[in-house]
């Protein structure tokens, strides 16, 4: 398990279902299993034979839809849902997604998952055009586009509009006839589709929400794919012919739930593997392997596993920590306070120990954790990074810290070490981490985007291009 | 992580600090750790120089202090606390503890874990003599046993209460000048003191809350033990000599964190043990071992070092259930809509499972575990219980389901196996779990109470007598 | 209308029902009625078939009742229901009646208006003997008394209990089998019986709740009588000869609802009176009669009536200022932001002006309104009060401030009329007030209690000798 | 007082500030006393030196600002404010006001008073050229105008879109240096402006909001104005100069706080002078007049005063019914239960009655007062209505029932009478309703709409045309 909050967000989940009488109820529980990629808000516009209607708040999914009544205004057999990571200050309702637009030819929903690289410079464009933009996000961008086409039909209207766009995005797009899915050339962000016993077909941003209303997976959405739902049944077309795999390496490494399959790749199996290539790549002597809950559990576990040495439990995490919760002062802190991750001194004492992560943002994480264990006993705390160094600014979805704050874009390894507190602290290899993905896609790094790591970037960066060149990243 | 909520119960976990500036704060970080031990309700009372001030409500903690200013007002330099875990019907907030008594000559705050055996003929007793309860609860029934007694001095009229009540309990008690601690006679819960660097001492249902203060663990309370911590420091008396441990072996297996010790045993490394002696007892041929997430993991891992057959994540639990959640309709069930725990199809498929739990109560959740591995592909899926069959009643502050619930009272084994439909179901033996805790108290089972599996109560059952005799349990 | 909340508070209202299928709905609507008796809290006990059952808690009903579940849940046949003003600190909702008792041999409810005047020593008794209260509330006092009475039959207790308790009261007990309805033997509050279409019988505060239910006045509660409602109907019984009247007289001033009688006596029709004794008693020439909203209208347009002078609207009231509302901050104030009352200056600039009001308590809220007249151009404001001055506590039930902040019985009339800025005062006398009232009952004050004018306590005072005697009130 | 709730609807009130350090504290004092002109929503945004920040809720102001912190995060010297109407359906925080619109070159925040009559046309024709709409309301139209104007000033931008919008509309616009205040070419909706004793310019829709903030009134903004006040001070420029006064006559009659004047005239005055014309017009025999609270007490005591018929307070107005008060069953109304209004028994018995109120709309109300009236035993019941019947709806702002519900517009005099169960029924005439408001403008019916008593509209109607048509109203 490995989707908590911590030092990198994921921006969105997204979820459709088109055929099903309980439409909006479905896409509450498909959302559900992808609340770990968004907590901040949480939204949902049914179709009701034309009708579109929607209910949309901040908060997590059972806070939003916290009256059963919510749910059952959504009446009709197609919906599409969204949960929402926002970045800090972008809060509000009228960033909550999904947006519906009533036009009088007709309604709009729509639903992203991913972050565009030019959609400063459209805005800008269509504003001096005299159009009008409701909220920060870069989604709105889609209709404002679409509406502005010349083209004669919908469809046409859409894949112009996506032609315009660039960056990372998944679409979920709801109109009074039809479900529209599309993804980015590069495949930056996962969208699966899956069907019900009842036909239904659903589209989702993971498998995990295909396993939870228990829809048998069909296939994933090819990067340029524009995907057609509809009483007639589904088509796949494109709106680009020029893609290029580049799937976002996070997805595997931290972010998506390790029972989801990501262009057929477990992403729990991933992870042991990384845990394994790591043990190969850097072993240590040590009494235990332990990994930070929950996100490591997966890497550790494969660690213990190729070098043999045993697995503990000695790190816990409390799991009624919440948003409400009120935080221990300096001084208590000082005192030793703390309220998420307890050591288990029973087990670490007098231990030398082999601790698993799977990434350093700032290095205030794990050094708070090393801290912690030492605390409790152990004799040796050895940092095992499941992943390459972290020194590059993501901008297709990932809230990755800008490059200053990356604390291995500004330190050489021997001082993360030291700073960190470990006695030892190594990193998986790219190549580690290509080979335990094991993607055999014809594209570079396999078909994986390594931006952060190597800050080879798959596309043009456009209003990024200059944050870049000064080194401040996003 | 043994702590989340399923078929069987804690009631309650408390926590108290003499000696602290923020004795409130401090009592909240001490509650938040022991939240696994009781959801429904929560209290803080604290003492500002004499004078006693009270916050209580329904909920989880942080939801009951959702505002600072609830804690800022609970001045003072000691309090005490209560997590609270409610049997259906007992709800409302006259039942959430710390109870705070206001009386002409002085205040008094009463908290509790446990459950009486004679609560309820006691308390006709006294309304008898026209004493009045506020609460359904069996903690009041102490406060009115002292305010009835005739002996001169408070710690008198304290012991000679204690001596009238029977059962399992832990309590902690306010005064104007004192806490005091005190345990039954055969320390059924846990109950630890520590000592934070300040030099406060702080009294705590599990060892989990002292590491969570970074206070140090001093030692525990024994059975029969009266413990008074004031401005002098500790004094240790006691108000019986009769006693015996019977240390409730469930604390071990399911209740307490793994973090926590009891009596100088790690949680954590007996359920490991638990699992190491059930893979010995009863090993069969599998591609891997998967534990029911989350309290039955550290078994799992005992079970997968022990038998040297992979440990892997083959069920994920979704973090992000609540109470408010909306459930799916019978029937998206049986479309296979779920929320709780997912089987992950790309490690479980086409392979033959261990499945460790550490408890069948009713059977129904251990059937639907099953069969989601099965409906995710598990050729064969083999239940190993990481402890004896549950065939008795708790009176001691477990909530139990009643004998007839029990499936282990109606059924043999092979007849659970078939229910469940499992490949093979296997228990632990009691000799395997009393050996995987290594308590080596001088008393019966070791000094583990061993009622649930063999109907062997240590003390008399008073008003329970008649329930059992009903073969109806509670 | 008089029932807003300012410088006096009435302590509650009580309501109950006895054989009507709708009992606790029927009482939701007629407490409603009597929320201007206290907004602090408010609660509802019915019995079903012998089971009682409650729901209470803090604010106003409308908010306690938030949700329709509540009111549904307290199915049955007979319920008593209970709206309280609480003194500032007794807050908590262990407060909020009506209480609830549940003993081994039956279950109890109570209600109660009104304040003892012996309850803290028969309190510090029953606490000697080792009772146990759980509230600070007088009310409490009363079930600890009957349930420590050695009579033989309920009925007998209860007649013991009553003699017992001293000061100003109305109780409704709801039991197993029965509803109880008494007064205090003074009759200081209103108390009324009325059955509705249907045969029920119910009883209230004021015969604006029998109203507003639909239901036909039978008569007033008197002094000394308890009243038994139950299946076989009512029966009429008292539980002492040794009573007199002595009606609070702020009932009829500020109170009570406009609409409702009291011991036959129209309540808007006894102010209207005071109204026109007063322009008998203090006549001034001037351009308009004004009164302050919403208590002082009718005195007002009787002051109108009598004198000749036109009754203007010249004040309006705010009807938006609720609780939570943000207070202007001293600076804003200062420039004349204002929140409740507006001067109409259309109306009243350049004018002489007579304002009504109905009593002065500390002379702060007269003092703004008559700043706000001359602010909005009046040329002359001439105050005339409705009563006579208040000069002295209530002790029962009333929550008049102590003494000492009583600005009447502080100062010369001269000086106060100083202190307000009015170009005269003048206070109705207390002859005027009582041929106002016209009660015609044979006893002190024709039956008006008047100690908050004269000092002339038509009880002993008990626990309240020494508040009085070092002048400090309550 | 005339601010409940009824049958008509007034939509919204604005407030603005420029040059206060408490601008978003003084505007909520300002909308606080307009919060009679809208229940439904609220919102403030401020301009702190050129950034707008705002915030908006659903729900009363006092909720909306249900924490001191919204206010305070509206830092800033310049605020505009809104207070929201909305007709059923149109629901959803998108259509709370003030909107906040940021584009790359500059912020705006906008707030409306009105009803276009244009809107829809113009929308689609903007949504034609692709421009996205929002909310349903006709307030953002204004800003798509603005926008896409080609003119080169932001002034001559505003002024070319206020010529493209027809029908009713006070705005309120604020921008990054300054604040813009303009009324339609008929002044249907009021607009005043006045100034604070620091100097601060404020913009209110009634003036009862200058007197509540202590503000000075300067005057009102006439028709085809647009006022500039930025930090030179106040600038008065018109967009047209095709004008003619036609304020709307149903804010004399019913909408405005009777503490207010509109074009000099003071409301309750009007009214009282509307009560003293309808006693000339219509006499009647009768013991008392009684007016319906709170909106009719002007015209009722009016009535009183010409007639010499006493005025009396027959009917009580529970001042604890808000949105969230769960309502009698069928059953229990027709056993009498009844919330809202009470007949004071006391008064009325045996009496015969004038009532007053001041509209009829579908005569349900008027006819369960009357009824209520009678069963409190009034003899005769004489209802007078303080303006002429409503036979037209209302298309500037008013939400009047559309033709069809107009019970004026389907019976006689007589039928209604019947319908109402009055003794007899009579209305003010026009010419008694024109000469009561006393208005000596120079337009037709001395500058007052009357369209809803007549039909003669004041401009084209556009959209709306055809609904007229149709005989169905909006």
């Amino acid at each position: 398990m490995s989707y908590e909050v911590r030092g990198l967000h994921e921006e969105c989940g997204i979820f459709g279902i088109w055929g099903h009488q309980d439409a909006s109820k479905v896409t509450y529980f498909g959302l559900h299993s992808l609340q770990h990629r968004g907590q901040e808000g949480a939204g949902i516009v049914s179709n009701d034979q034309g009708e579109l209607k929607g209910y949309r708040d901040l908060g997590l999914l059972a806070e939003v839809f916290d009256s059963p009544k919510h749910l059952e205004e959504l009446t009709g057999n197609a919906a599409i849902g969204h949960v929402r990571y926002g970045t800090s200050g972008s809060g509000g309702i009228n960033n909550i997604q999904p947006f519906l637009f009533k036009f009088f030819d007709g309604s709009f929903a729509l639903a992203h998952n991913g972050n565009l690289v030019n959609a400063k410079s459209l805005r800008q464009e269509v504003e001096k055009e005299g159009g009008i933009f409701h909220s920060n996000s870069d989604t709105e961008i889609l209709m404002h586009l679409v509406r502005k086409s010349q083209k004669d039909t919908f469809i046409d209207r859409l894949k112009e509009a996506l032609n315009q766009i660039k960056g990372g995005f998944a679409y979920l797009l709801l109109t009074e006839d039809a479900m529209y899915a599309t993804l980015d050339p590069n495949a930056f962000r996962p969208l699966a589709i899956g069907q019900m016993k009842s036909g239904a077909y659903v589209v989702a941003s993971e498998t995990c929400a295909l396993d939870a209303i228990g829809a048998t997976f069909v296939r994933d959405v090819e990067p340029g794919e524009l995907i057609t739902i509809n009483d007639e049944g589904m088509t796949i077309d494109r709106y680009t012919e020029d893609t290029q795999y580049a799937i976002c390496s996070m997805e595997y490494i931290y972010f998506a739930r390790p029972d989801s399959n990501i262009k057929g790749v477990n992403v729990h199996s991933a992870r042991k593997n990384m845990g394994k290539n790591l043990a190969k790549e850097c072993p240590v002597e040590a009494d235990m392997v332990i990994g930070v809950p929950n996100s490591s559990l997966s890497a550790a576990s494969g660690y213990a596993e190729m070098s043999g040495i045993p697995y503990e439990m000695g790190l816990i995490k409390n799991q009624y920590v919440g948003r409400t919760f009120i935080q221990p002062t300096q001084e208590l802190r000082e005192e030793g306070v703390r309220m998420k991750l307890s050591a288990v001194r029973g087990v670490v004492e007098g231990k030398k120990i082999i601790l698993v992560d799977d990434s350093i943002v700032r290095g205030t994480t794990i050094r708070r954790i090393v801290t912690l264990l030492k605390n409790a006993g152990a004799k040796e705390v050895h940092v095992r990074i499941s992943a390459p160094p972290l020194k590059f600014p993501c901008f297709y979805g990932i809230d990755i810290e800008n490059k200053k704050e990356l604390i291995a874009a500004r330190l050489t390894n021997e001082e993360i070490r030291e700073e960190i507190n470990a006695d030892s602290l190594e990193f998986l290899s790219e190549e580690g981490l290509i080979e335990a993905v094991g993607l055999q896609l014809d594209a570079p790094y396999s078909g994986l985007c390594m931006a952060y790591f190597n800050g080879d970037y798959p596309t043009k960066l456009y209003d990024y291009e200059q944050n870049l060149l000064n080194d401040q990243g996003v």
